[in-house]
């Protein structure tokens, strides 16, 4: 249960990350001159607990799926049914998540948490409902199905942990799911309707005026509520709450988690409400396109990896940022010391 | 020779280019979504002249190391020895270029174009000189070495097309060779040298100050002279002239290359003036700390992949970037249509 979490998130190792920076002042280049790829390794030595890390062997994409009532105010470029399709498309293996995991070596599950169409039995044991609320006139999900949700990402999280996952990747699919993302984020961050919405799939200006009206009025009606239960099931969704359960759970589990775009990373500024020290155990891949993610970034403190101009979710942009991750791993790892290789230190 | 190569550029293909950009639109994702990755397949088609591309499997780095005399003005944080002590470090597979070369499948030959000690015989066929000039007194190099170190460059890029390479790096490797860099781009650039002195392996305040010298000094002596032999023989070293060789001759053969930090990107810019149009075979990985490298990227008018603060050199920040390079080649070609995945397209 939620409320129960916030005391069972561990720190990670601060004696392994102090031995990573040890080992990285050791090792034969200029001190520093790996940038950003030295603070990587350093959190990857914390929350394995252990220096050298281990490159990450089992990285588990999980993709949780669900339509949105909101999607019916005409706020996406794309029909509601694409979000059925592209479960298809990930289960044939031909999305660009499929072809990314693939590349990487990583593994990719969907669940159906709230898709609006009956999908194979194999991804939809957890499926709180078909369609969440439309937000900008009713709640995205009753208290129970909110609180289902949500325990659903958790035991999604423990499933794939105690199957060997090291390194687990959030991703999204859902048509008009960036608008229940921008709500929940203007909500948590004080923000404008006109702050956070964003062109999604890639909407035209008239889509966008509809778009705006429907933040506006999801953001009208949870004013006040800033509480993650009640965010998620006042402007949420299933598939949302899922998330926000998976990633607190990944933390309560000393388990790393990558950060995608919008929605997983509105997903884990509602769990850092639920377990402020699970931000820790997270890692902000990209900053998509969406103005909204920076917005959530910057209030996660998180600094990410890339800037590609990404936006279309799935866990595409952590599996992009990957190779990145294991690049800091394994020069930590692997590089020789000025010792070993008999070269000069410097001044 | 510099002068008959101009011609010989061909532009990559505009047609390959063009399917690229059609097969994008067919994919299972909104248009545009894959941002900066749609950008590089597009390049990737059309620099091998097919759509899909392949997916790049002989992909070589070649790091030029050389010596300056300038390091004896005392503009490093290190010894002049570390540059052949390395040497012997890539060839034992102990640096951060082997490191990430093994992660991502590249392989690496080192070549010693000037360094100011005796190296390996597997290494040293085209050695130029011990150390070159000290620029802020001397020119860097005879006019005769100059043609030599360029033409060496040319010969390397040559055996290792040939030897099968399809997509080629150019790393660097040499105590105080920022300096001569930093030089060169103030030159063609029109740049102080405030503007264009970084902290290269990490100097204090007094280093820096020294360099700041040996950068005036350098400028001084080269003022007026922007022709590209010109520059290298007064300001650059044979390092730097086998670069610019081994990037224009890339493009003359037709095979992609991408540039790493300050001096690969220094030898590009040179190189530049010699071939314009090998511009477009190349691209820029990443964004290093160094202040002049920025000023050379705007001046090729190339946008970096990564900034991630890094300031190596080797082709390390080309290695960590040719993964996304590789997820942008693969998702175009591996992905599903909306047609063949029975999904609906948007508005």
């Amino acid at each position: 249960m939620p409320t129960s979490l916030g005391n069972a998130v561990p720190e990670p190792d601060p004696a392994a990350a102090d031995a990573a920076r040890q080992r990285q002042a050791m090792l034969t280049k200029p001190a520093g001159a790996l940038g950003r790829l030295e603070d990587l390794s350093v959190w990857a030595a914390a929350v394995q607990g252990r220096c050298p890390p281990r490159p990450f062997e089992r990285v588990r994409v999980v993709v949780f799926a669900g339509d949105h009532g909101i999607a019916r105010a005409g706020v996406s470029a794309y029909p509601v049914e694409v979000t059925a399709q592209m479960v298809r498309n990930f289960l044939a293996g031909g999305a660009a998540v499929n072809v990314l995991a693939a590349v990487t070596g990583a593994s990719v599950r969907v669940v159906d948490m709230a898709v609006d169409a009956d999908t194979p039995a194999e991804v939809c044991a957890f499926k709180v409902r078909r369609g969440s609320g439309r937000i900008d006139t009713e709640d995205a999900l009753g208290p129970e199905q909110t609180r289902q949700a949500f325990a659903a990402g958790t035991e999604i999280a423990d499933e794939e942990i105690d199957g060997g996952a090291d390194l687990l990747i959030c991703g999204d699919m859902g048509i008009g799911n960036t608008t229940p993302a921008a709500v929940i984020v203007a909500a948590l961050a004080g923000s404008e309707p006109v702050e956070v919405i964003g062109r999604g799939t890639g909407i035209d200006d008239d889509t966008w005026m509809r778009k705006l009206s429907a933040i506006r009025d999801a953001l009208r009606r949870v004013r006040g509520s800033t509480a993650p239960l009640a965010l998620l099931q006042l402007a949420g969704g299933a598939d949302i709450a899922a998330m926000a359960g998976f990633l607190a759970q990944a933390a309560v589990r000393r388990t790393p988690a990558l950060l995608d775009g919008l929605v997983p990373t509105t997903a884990a500024l509602v769990a850092r409400e639920v377990t402020p020290a699970a931000v820790q155990w997270w890692l902000a891949c990209h900053r998509s396109t969406e103005p909204a993610h920076a917005i959530a970034l910057s209030r996660l403190g998180l600094d990410p990896i890339l800037d590609l101009g990404l936006r279309l979710g799935e866990g595409t942009g952590a599996l992009v940022a990957l190779p990145v991750l294991d690049a800091a791993v394994r020069t930590l790892g692997e590089m020789a010391t000025f010792a070993e290789a008999s070269v000069s230190g410097g001044t």
